[in-house]
């Protein structure tokens, strides 16, 4: 059974017993300010194609120095970044990405008519010297700290070095800072110049993935207009009951987020040590939700564990890297537990057969 | 005072004794069904990029000899539109528009990376001998009707041998039908065969114009499976909650939605009658909810109505007709009444130095 891609399992793993280490959306509800004020919205006509006013003064807060005129909300993160490769679109331009990727990264840059090329990340980090001499002919580089499917984050020194390289040589930073509240060894370190295009979403710290509430932050004007006139014809303002879910979503304190940061540094202690024991060899991711194993034969691993094991794992080819499986844990502890009590059955009696 | 593009209106006009004949969406509230969900609603999580099996379903059922596999809902019809175009790029391609079109067309076209070729109307008709020989290079023909910004309709026999023609020369349509509910003259005439693409929205008929909620229908299941793929990166599921409306709004009995045209009929008669006596040269609107006289220097009349009679209305070179402006008539019968009078005393004092 050759499983291609993600899709293949959207809508499977909820229930029949099986456990999903696949899809990357948080299992925790959103917060209760966020469904509140359902039973009384009554506002349906279209509204700003930027974005709602008080969304955006609210997360004009959170980032320094920046104003509400700095943003776009999108529809999700996707959206923002599809926006901003189109709206720095040139022809011929090369995009640089990591590698492993989010699986839609390259799928973005040719949907955008460039060219992806690559960067390799040593045990999910930058090689500074290698990244300084491949990024000259490119025109943006997109950067995700922490890392989907790595679960890595990047040195804050090769970061502001990236930073300033990026200046001198003009090339745009996309950061995709969609991870940035889940984060275990220190505080997210926002990209920030007038190169930079924040990506972010409300998906993930908030637990609500369906809802498609992002947004786009940058310091450069022209660009938030042309992403403007773009969002114009391409979808129109972002689902208007979204955006006020979103809104009310900023004011949730920031302890609560924090406490929700330690359940999920409670669930990467949990599957990083029993992977371990396993003897699998992995890193101990320091943001997101994923582990990122060197498996042998990742294609037979996924189809074998959905199969046989009813458990639900990713393939590291999907993300670029034809030798590590991933496994999101957004799951209770009960149930990796579970997992990984299955992992070890097929470990021990098919495994070493790959 | 030069206005540039209908976005310097958004916001403005609902208040401070505005008369808005500019955006065009209803005025209307979504029936009851739609919002009657709201207070139990708990479902967060990603949904199907394609759309939600209930929703497709119900679509399904409104379609000749369509299934649920047919339909990929969608962020309203700009998206439609934009993943349509950006499905079938080809470098070099030669989209075929209307003129006068809806004022996103072109943009769509060109953020598609392709190239705008238009048919002109006359007197808001396709010329269907011109239409013919123009389209022969073409990729795909963009069809709307009942269109906006004319409020034609096209004739049956005209759409009829388009489709013919279409098929013959292996050209993809794109109609644009999201007016198909709004129509007074005849039932909309559905386009169809192996290569139409149709697109829709819930917009207009059901009053959500601020949730985003539209699709794509197509025989061509390649077509659909590449649209998936693509939003799959671009924006992923629309807003589960969207979706969860609009399905509520396919339950909607059709003589609700029959009252509701015959309430924009009878709208549609008072600015027609009215346009007509102050003495402007126009055709009756057989569909949608615009207008669309001749005035003589219509960034003008824009410009005159908004600063000195607090009127909004369109200038026609947004849609590509230097000779003409647009009315929305999404307005109860007193605030067009209204309008009429502040016309009339434009026209008589002011129009004639134009």
């Amino acid at each position: 059974m050759n499983i291609e891609n993600p899709s293949f399992f959207i809508g499977k793993g909820d229930n029949d017993g099986f456990i999903s280490f696949g899809s990357g959306q948080p299992d925790l509800p959103p917060p209760k300010e966020v469904y509140d004020i359902l039973p009384d919205y009554r506002s349906f006509k279209y509204g700003l194609i930027q974005g709602q006013a008080n969304l955006r003064e609210a997360l004009a807060k959170q980032y320094p120095n920046a104003n509400p005129d700095n943003f776009v909300i999108t529809n999700g993160a996707s959206e923002a970044i599809d926006l901003a490769l189109r709206a720095l679109y040139q022809p011929g331009a090369k995009i640089f990405l990591p590698k492993p990727y989010y699986y839609s990264y390259p799928h973005n840059v040719y949907l955008a008519r460039m060219e992806p090329v690559y960067y390799e990340l040593e045990n999910g980090k930058i090689n500074f010297e290698t990244f300084k001499k491949d990024i000259q002919n490119c025109r943006i580089v997109l950067i995700n700290s922490p890392s989907n499917p790595t679960g890595t984050i990047q040195d804050l020194d090769v970061l502001k070095k990236i930073e300033k390289l990026a200046q001198d040589l003009g090339i745009y930073i996309i950061s995709d800072e969609v991870y940035k509240d889940l984060i275990y060894e220190r505080e997210n370190y926002l990209l920030e110049n007038g190169n930079v295009l924040t990506v972010n979403s409300f998906s993930k710290t908030f637990a609500m993935c369906g809802f498609r509430v992002g947004y786009l932050y940058a310091r450069e004007k022209a660009i938030i207009k042309k992403v403007i006139d773009m969002k114009n014809h391409t979808s129109m303002n972002t689902n208007i009951l979204g955006q006020e879910m979103a809104y009310e979503a900023t004011k949730v304190p920031r302890s609560r987020i924090e406490a929700q940061t330690k359940i999920w540094k409670e669930r990467r202690d949990l599957i990083y040590n029993g992977l371990r024991d396993l003897g699998l060899d992995l890193w101990k991711p320091e943001g997101a939700f994923y582990v990122f194993p060197k498996m042998k034969n990742p294609s037979k691993v996924v189809s074998d564990l959905y199969c046989k094991y009813k458990m639900i794992v990713y393939n590291g080819v999907w993300f670029g890297d034809s030798e590590r499986v991933r496994f999101s844990y957004a799951l209770d502890a009960e149930k990796i537990t579970e997992g990984l009590k299955r992992l070890k059955e097929y470990l021990s009696k098919e495994y070493k057969e790959n």
